[in-house]
């Protein structure tokens, strides 16, 4: 069996997270990591990974870690999943198993679609209400066509396909992708329906466990959530965790982090490998990757903190920020409209409703918010950039910009009294 | 006995508060229900409450749950303390005792003025410095006059005339009433005066207790005081207080609510039914009536909160907060002026001088103050309104209402040195 | 021996900081005092006080304190060293010792100069990069010339000549003084080469040891770290310090201080007399003089906190306070710039690198911060000044200045839905 893992998609909604998505670090591990441990758990087989050029090296640095027998290769420009696939196309040869890198599932749907028993087997997710993708025509256990983004109501079953896909024979998959004028869009479920079409059997399991799109970037929230939910409590014996700090519920403490007296962490929380949670913080429901420092005082609650940012005295709620990020003192990420309206952000030139009631700020790498400025929820900020003390954003900052508020003044002569000023605050 | 309570009275300069000023609760109980107690435990009679069209549905359930034999008039229009009595007249026969509903006093009082003793008996408050109110003119134990508000060194007496009035036959000041040209100012008094002249026997009775008006906003907070000067200590067994709060003073904490670790209480205070002191907030001398939320690391100071209010990362001080009013992280209502004036407040158009020198926001129900706003000593926000991230607010807000700040901003290029960024970090 | 305290120096630089330099208390003394201690422990004689008409009163109370045997004398304006010398001409005989009042040095120096073994002794501080003061030219332990700011590059020597001179004759250097025309600059240093050139024999003591500037006001936080690494653990028996306060490190608190329950105190610290630490504030590296009030949840970190300030949910970093501030609830001093360059401060019209990645705010006596005002590294605030709420302060304030913001709105109509607020508030 070959697996072939598909890790050369675009994230074109993601901005301004410009981590590949399968390479954002949850619990200490890039996502991938999860994900083909997961498969590696399910499936016997060879990993054939289809890498971008620039995330071929983090890629194979995971599939080293994990020891699995592999090969990546390189798709040089990102142009589609069948492109991908023919990518790899000296490897699809006999039994293979397709699957997205970022797509998070249940372990146990890749080995029931890996066993196979017809030419072509789906995962397919039950779906209670209308998801934008592809859904499957089926006649019993068998399927008759997918549909592409059919629109609400005319769904022709509650059935949308994952990309968990088995092949009997790689080879045919090739014949079929390279029938379709390339170029097109969808070219890897044109194929597929032809297939249908020329009478090969094509059969699906049901899938109703968890499955968390990642394709804007709030959704590393949900991802987290997943992450998170299965967190056991350890504390590595070379973390330093204060006494006087307070821990309830599964948090798990990596090694050289520190604790500090007054803080509070409230499970489930990951607390990666060399954080200071300080004095007085509180951090809540919240992954923080490698090397964050909370400062004295903040309050960090459901949030996504990756690698290396740092605070000091801050609100962070539901906010999802990339990495090497600050905060001054006394800045605010507020995460609740004060009406009763969900969230909505732009998000390439669209208004998208998150269907979030809570929401912070998305930051990209490298940012930085000075002292008691704030934020709007929903709003993003760009990699490399600059949002100054005081400001009060309500749009989007882009990639290295810096925005300054520019404050106007009334001075005037000022003669306090200070004798009074003393006896005052001995009043007081 | 009939004991008439007059709580058909308006509050014009009580604005934001819309609450009826004898239906603000303290301690979890309207000021009504503290006054009708303590007229219950001190004077057997039958309670006769004016009350307005709008309030008589609160205030029979006051009586209710007092188990007080009673009746509630409506008075259908606010015309004054005369015509109030009036829409009660069936009522006014025999002894009577005429009470308003907001006014605190001792206990004792009532039962004083209500011996009787003559035709007519009044409670006459001991002032040390001039009120502009009704005063006494008197001849021994005997009224010879009411002179209203005679201005300052022209007092008759050092005897302000309260509202805790005794008559032998209802009937006499019925047709007292009624003599005066209805439409007047202060028939009640003229009616009294009219009455002396007549030579009916009036008497009074000396009271140097406390007496606390509620004419103004701020004065709740005089009224808090008294209320929470008389807190015993008390936790009841379903509230939940962490071993790691701490609780100095007395306070009081109703059933239901949770203080969590690293809070902090100093007495007196009074924490309402399903109130959640957060972690590490602190609370001083401050009235939190039900369902409050301080949220982490709130400073609630010397305030009276009223139900629902909902805080985060807050200092609050010596503040009126009708009820369901919400605060962003960071937001901060001043109370202490920077130079050694006391704090004056706009009232139906002109400034009052409050003598206070610490005084916060008073707030209507359903306001909202966004992250990281400030309010300045003494401002009001009306209800249902809204105060913007950022806003400095030196000005009142209207009811319905939203304010939000225009910044203007500096935006530009901005390349950090990504590589010094970790490099300066690991010097600091 | 006559000891000459030179204290009549005028602090040109060091606006806005009023105190004369020496007076400047540290561990609740003035600069004065520990220099003189240090001279009266190494070396026996009679201190004659150089002062000023402002400072000689303070001049007198440190040396009663200290019990020496001492004359002041007054200089009745700043012109110089030189003038400074002779206005104490009459005790200008035999041999003395001539010290600056603010240099900070270790104490043996002065026993080792005023040893003496030649005609005229100076202390010689041996630095590693070029400094702009007077260098030696040497000749094995003789000093063959002194250069005054040679240039980089251009020094004689390594040697920079520190003010700690013995002289066998004082009336010698006297008659030498009064050649010099008077009027022009550098005429003690004059004098000096004039007397080498004249062959009188001029020796150098090397030294090593700690040497401290005090030019500029933020050089108080050198000085200061100076002190508190001398800090032995103490706290005073009248001392308050709840047993739910964490110290750690070498703490000194004096009498009468209170330290509450939560706050955290991270030696080496000076906590003085009267000194109020409140609930969940931490306090590091930092000396705060008499009186101060850090108020609830302040973070005050290697700072320099002069008496009877007060505090209130503030982050103040790097800072020097000269005295009697105060800060509104929320008010940041920013004490890092958000890029890679060191900070610099603007002084007497030019920039000035002070060589610091942190350093916060620089404040005269009196001043206050409003609520969430914020200011950015290095900026100072003059005496009397008020920096007003939500001011974020990018530039220097004058004495007796007042800066508001003046805030633009927009202010619309709002008509929340009162009831969904609620339902709101449930479901998060």
């Amino acid at each position: 069996m070959k697996i072939i893992i598909l890790a050369g998609g675009e994230g074109k909604r993601m901005w301004p997270i410009q981590t590949d998505k399968c390479l954002i670090p949850f619990l200490g591990k890039p996502l991938l990591y999860h994900n083909l441990k997961k498969i590696k758990d399910n499936v016997k087989g060879e990993f054939i990974i289809v890498a971008t050029p620039q995330n071929k090296d983090h890629i194979e640095k995971v599939a080293k870690e994990l020891e699995l027998t592999y090969q990546v290769v390189v798709q040089s420009e990102p142009k589609g999943m069948a492109d991908g696939l023919l990518s790899a196309k000296e490897y699809l040869k006999e039994e293979i198993l397709v699957v997205n890198a970022e797509d998070l599932l249940d372990g146990k749907i890749y080995s029931e679609v890996a066993k196979g028993g017809a030419e072509v087997v789906f995962a397919a997710l039950k779906v209670n209400k209308y998801f934008p993708g592809g859904y499957l025509k089926v006649d019993r256990d068998k399927v008759s066509g997918i549909v592409e983004k059919p629109g609400e109501r005319n769904e022709p079953s509650d059935l949308v396909k994952l990309v968990v896909d088995y092949f009997k024979d790689g080879k045919k998959l090739v014949e079929y992708l390279e029938k379709i004028t390339s170029g097109s869009d969808n070219v890897y479920e044109k194929a597929l329906n032809q297939m249908i079409v020329d009478g090969i059997e094509v059969k699906f399991i049901k899938y109703d466990g968890p499955w968390i799109p990642l394709k804007y970037p709030w959704q590393i929230l949900d991802i987290q959530g997943y992450f998170l939910s299965s967190i056991e409590q350890k504390i590595y014996s070379d973390a330093n965790v204060s006494e006087k700090a307070i821990i309830t519920g599964k948090v798990l403490i990596e090694e050289g982090a520190k604790v500090f007296e007054g803080a509070v962490i409230k499970g489930p929380c990951y607390i990666g490998k060399g954080v200071v949670v300080g004095n007085n913080s509180m951090v809540r429901e919240t992954n923080l990757e490698e090397g964050v420092v909370t400062g004295f005082n903040s309050d960090i609650t459901r949030s996504y903190i990756g690698p290396n940012c740092w605070f000091h005295t801050n609100y962070i709620g539901d906010s999802v920020i990339e990495g090497n990020f600050g905060m001054g003192s006394g800045a605010v990420l507020a995460n609740l409209r004060l009406d009763d309206h969900t969230i909505r952000v732009r998000v390439a030139e669209k208004e998208v409703d998150t269907g979030r009631h809570k929401l912070g700020l998305i930051a990209g790498q490298g940012s930085r918010v000075g002292v008691n400025a704030s934020t709007m929820p929903g709003v993003k900020i760009g990699a490399n950039s600059l949002v100054g003390p005081g400001v009060t954003l309500y749009q989007d900052v882009k990639d290295n910009t810096k925005i300054l508020v520019k404050q106007e003044y009334q001075i005037s002569e000022h003669t306090p009294n200070l004798t009074s000023y003393d006896q005052f605050r001995k009043k007081l």
